[in-house]
């Protein structure tokens, strides 16, 4: 599903902020060295959930054990949620974990352990230390802060948040969310881990249906590094604490609704490409007249995932070719004699071949902190985008170093 | 087509060079600085040719007359090839200017135009500077030197050769191949040109066929960076003046004559990975026990293409947790509880879980040139090869300054 974000005056983007009826938590129990590496969030009400889940074949314990919790009804009251150790590859010794971890929050929050999603990002392998595990569930408060948004951060330069109001037939609407992502980032569910909360009342399955399409145009559509992890998830909690008769898909506020959850995720989605490890430069790239949306989508990705365009965009250098190069790889409907690109709104290529830019005024576009790509491929009317970041020497240092 | 290469005697590697009524030049002609940039080969009689191209949507305008002037007879005589330009996304002009250069050599060797390849390799999008071509074309001669080898590289660090020698009833035959290629690298064709000329008596059509199976288990099995660029390709020539009885199918030397053939590609193949752009370390990985040979491919070529695997691997870091991650994000069928991995033969994994290696060991290992990664899927009986590279810094500087 495709929503028009411009020219919208339906909602406005807020201080990051819980919706009603949230509370949450975050410290440092001792996984990281110093930074903080648990939280949690809570609803005070059980709230509807809905899911998304790596397509990786080695699914963390945590990531099937939330699947499975959230599949039963549709239902979370908590997410409890930690950094450092992914729980992945771990065997039955990480299920057993996960399930004592969820078991620990439910008996702390006298809540049903059906009712409690489990989270976990950092080193695939190691088994999760369990006393500092539990030591950590005993310390979590059910307080107003947002520690949480730091809690789950791995390469992460910074916490990813943002909070957006909306008015419901009269009532104010809030939708909060929050992700942490940086490498091991590419389309069909990144590295990543996203928590969307809102005080929304909204009818059964309907949340299952507007994140799964909302997840398509935004978080599959960035790439960092072209590779996907083993506990990626984006969940969303839906509590109706906002009292605002139950949204439907014949509700006249749900387009509204539904534009600002894709803000929500579009806004995060961007913020993890724009973090994307040892990035100095956030790439969008959109795609006109494709044949397909399809099309779009698949030019708009290989584009961004190609280490060839994301190294020439570090350099900043206007190696066209790369691009063409990319779009060519794809199985996309493309006219290969009239092809277009842009970049920052200045012509680089017309009609498949070089187009008479001024070297000057392109020096100074590449040298934006983001980069705008636009391809017209002259075979449709369809669209597509997608966001990534350049490669840079920082990339391989991180990643070079990241266990030792 | 997989072959046996192991405990085979019925061919040698021998010194360079090239095989009977073959003769060739390289030069500097002036499109690079100070490095040859032209060179050609050719044979004293018309040789049976096949080929293989780049799958990219955006084909250079050398590789479609290439193409198309083998697919007429199957019969070359010479190719030219340049580098520092592509000539690909040049339009009219750069379709006019490879024929132009293709029917420069036909008068200069008095052979019919239909007998001359033409292939490029370098920038994209500029057009070939035909007087320099031109000049370079008259300058040509007919040596035995293997100048030629030279004047095709780009960001290569030195030419890559193979001659083998072979015993077919009684004549000796040989089989030479030399290629180009460092970064742009990716199955389906890398950003290469490979050249193999041989003086086998070979029937009609049979080169086509051993051509296209054993570039799929060698060139399409290497990667670099996950590009693939527009101008790829792999020719052959076989002139016959070995005077051996036709090689068919059923001769008893057929399955020495592909074994030799595909030695020379998977050499030169491998010889592509370790040079690849920034490299410090060849990387091969072998699949046992996987569903289907197809899935071994796959699963293989997911690693050597994984960024992270790449980076740790520079790193010197046993993070074996990526190497799991990029074979669960492929389709191949995987036995997710029963998966084992070995990194020059020191356990890594053990199904699907950290073994208990020795970290002094696993170092050392780790220190080596060429990183051996053996993963048994446990899900059959096939398996799958592939080769790639580190991804290093000077990766990164090599492609943020290769235009200017």
């Amino acid at each position: 599903m495709q929503t028009s974000l411009e020219n919208t005056s339906e909602y406005q983007i807020i201080e990051f902020t819980w919706p009603k009826g949230y509370q949450s938590d975050g410290l440092h129990a001792g996984l990281r060295k110093v930074k903080n590496d648990m939280g949690w969030i809570y609803s005070t009400t059980p709230a509807k959930a809905a899911g998304t889940y790596t397509t990786n074949q080695f699914q963390a314990a945590p990531t099937t054990l939330t699947k499975n919790t959230i599949n039963k009804n549709h239902t979370l009251q908590a997410i409890i949620m930690n950094s450092a150790v992914a729980n992945s590859c771990t065997g039955k010794l990480g299920e057993k974990n996960a399930l004592t971890t969820q078991k620990l929050v439910a008996e702390k929050l006298n809540i049903n352990p059906d009712l409690v999603g489990v989270a976990s990002t950092g080193l695939i392998g190691d088994q999760l230390p369990m006393d500092i595990i539990t030591k950590g569930i005993e310390k979590l408060q059910l307080t107003d802060n947002t520690e949480v948004t730091n809690a789950v951060l791995t390469t992460d330069k910074h916490a990813k948040t943002i909070s957006i109001q909306i008015d419901i037939d009269g009532k104010p609407v809030t939708i909060s969310g929050f992700c942490k992502g940086s490498g091991m980032i590419h389309p069909m569910m990144a590295t990543m881990l996203g928590f969307v909360t809102t005080d929304a009342n909204i009818e059964d399955g309907l949340l299952q249906e507007i994140l799964s399409s909302e997840v398509d145009s935004t978080f599959n559509q960035i790439t960092v590094d072209g590779d996907t992890s083993t506990n990626d998830m984006v969940v969303t909690m839906a509590n109706g604490q906002a009292e605002n008769t139950e949204l439907t898909k014949d509700s006249p506020d749900y387009p509204s609704f539904v534009s600002a959850f894709h803000e929500v995720l579009s806004t995060l989605a961007q913020d993890i490409a724009e973090d994307g490890e040892g990035s100095t430069k956030l790439v969008e790239v959109n795609v006109q007249n494709a044949a397909t949306h399809d099309d779009g989508q698949k030019v708009a990705k290989a584009i961004v995932g190609s280490n060839l365009v994301k190294s020439a965009i570090f350099g900043e250098d206007a190696n066209w070719g790369r691009i063409v190069a990319a779009i060519g790889q794809t199985d996309a409907t493309v006219d290969i004699e009239h092809t277009s690109i842009w970049l920052n709104d200045l012509p680089l290529v017309v009609d498949s071949q070089a187009a008479d830019f001024d070297e000057k005024e392109m020096k100074q576009a590449l040298s934006n902190n983001k980069i705008t790509i636009l391809v017209d491929l002259n075979s449709g009317t369809s669209t597509g985008q997608a966001w990534g970041c350049d490669l840079t020497y920082n990339y391989v240092r991180i990643n070079a170093t990241y266990k030792s």
